[in-house]
């Protein structure tokens, strides 16, 4: 089974054990499934289980329960992300959201138990070795949470003064940083090591997502670059050009690239970032000229 | 140091780690305090420390945890319930909701963020019996999420059909069966048998709650007893007439305590029930005559 496969089927039958059979509110368990299939590229688990991979895999049960938490923790994120008083998102993923297409209690319900599920899976595993399980659930948590992780990142948008770099790394950083050290921890190795390549992972998914949305407004709205910035936060494209963004981006990947732990699949581990550099670099023709550096 | 202030204790230190220190986002973290204190009864988390010295309390730490685990699920359930497009609650515990001091964007991450601080604040215990710690990691996810516990219990009010058992264990029992269990697990016994102590706490909390509507409002509405069901769902009053209410509470304690496992604390946790049931039984002069013997 290639790594797709094995990702979809861990989520699927996570999934599957929160929405229950029998005596089960059909609809909220109707919903657990449309916010989580079909889903997005699933980065934060291919992550996770390609480091596992690096790691030796030696629980494979262990990485798959840790995975699919994971990717459980970003469904919930979307769903509530999308809610009327937050985003007031019509759309994800190229269908209606979660609100959209169940109700608004039924959303904040599908964001609640996603939650939920994710803890449940990973405790579930606790049998093959209970040290790893409750490593992983106090990364996720404190990942997930107050204060640092994706919960904080949401808080720092209701805040009059941002902390830019607590926001970022809480923001976008917090996942990528659980998916290096759960995927370590669930092979049976130390988190701490793989705190660098979670971060900068997090770091060049800004750095890209800022430079996607200027070339996007330059090439399809006439939109000048680097203005973009409605609520008043700098972004690398702004700060650094375009051009000076690429820059920033493959001196990320390199340095995350760098930080990886000497492991058996330390090589595989530096192609799977490569590849992962490629789908974060937006494709635009000066962009594109760039890439076979990164 | 007396139970309360255990439980007070042991609730404040679990939401400090939440609010964190330094660069975190102070609005959110200001209602995380906002939203768990002061608290209501604490019922859950007295059921589950009176369990835990009931069996021994061999582990302080973790039964502290787990208190404070629940109650911070349960305070998290109330933030959300009473959001705009659930209850749309201006007020809770004689102050403003936390959508109405906060914003709702910061109401739906407070109830995000205190679910997710339960399951770290069990994890941080992992190291004193990483068994015990993912046994009541497993119980307190099945009792909050999906199927079983109370996300499915709110569930249940989206659907065109209600299975009235799944959904009164689900919305009331869920959260006093982890009370129960987790409080006989916290000190190293099997959940198991302590499951239908919770239950029937739950059944009887049920049961007060439809005697309060009924009295409350017959006495003070005028509004006629038996016929303020306007969700058009059975409850007990409205089944069995006041006393018949009052019959099967004291019928649903009186089983609550025989169901009491062997332990070197039984009589204690008789008396617990009694007094609770004091708690739970509803000032009327009707009701008053019936106390003794409950």
């Amino acid at each position: 089974m290639g790594m797709n496969s094995r990702i979809e089927a861990a989520i699927a039958q996570a999934v599957a054990v929160g929405q229950g059979r029998g005596a089960v509110p059909q609809r909220l368990s109707s919903a657990l499934g449309y916010a989580t299939a079909p889903g997005g590229a699933r980065i934060r688990p291919t992550i996770l289980t390609s480091v596992a991979l690096a790691c030796g895999d030696d629980q494979p049960k262990l990485t798959d329960a840790a995975a699919s938490a994971l990717e459980l923790i970003h469904c919930a994120s979307l769903v509530h992300d999308d809610l009327p008083c937050f985003d007031d998102a019509d759309t994800r993923r190229g269908k209606p959201s979660v609100h959209k297409a169940y109700s608004e209690p039924l959303a904040v319900l599908t964001g609640d138990s996603l939650i939920v599920l994710a803890f449940e899976i990973l405790a579930r595993q606790s049998g093959l070795a209970p040290d790893r399980v409750a490593q992983m659930i106090l990364i996720l948590s404190q990942r997930t949470g107050m204060p640092g992780g994706i919960c904080a990142g949401q808080g720092w948008e209701s805040e009059a003064e941002i902390d830019l770099s607590a926001y970022h790394q809480a923001k976008t950083g917090a996942l990528f940083i659980a998916a290096t050290q759960m995927g370590a921890v669930a092979a049976g190795q130390e988190a701490e090591p793989w705190f660098e390549l979670g971060a900068r992972i997090g770091e060049a998914f800004q750095v890209a997502d800022d430079l996607r949305d200027a070339l996007y407004d330059a090439d399809t709205l006439g939109k000048p670059v680097g203005q973009d910035d409605l609520h008043g936060r700098p972004n690398a494209v702004t700060l650094l050009g375009v051009q000076g963004a690429i820059s920033r981006l493959k001196d990320i990947l390199g340095g995350a690239i760098a930080s990886i732990p000497s492991c058996r699949g330390e090589a595989q581990l530096a192609d799977m970032v490569r590849r992962y550099a490629e789908r974060l670099t937006p494709v635009a023709p000066n962009v594109a000229a760039s890439r076979s550096n990164v």
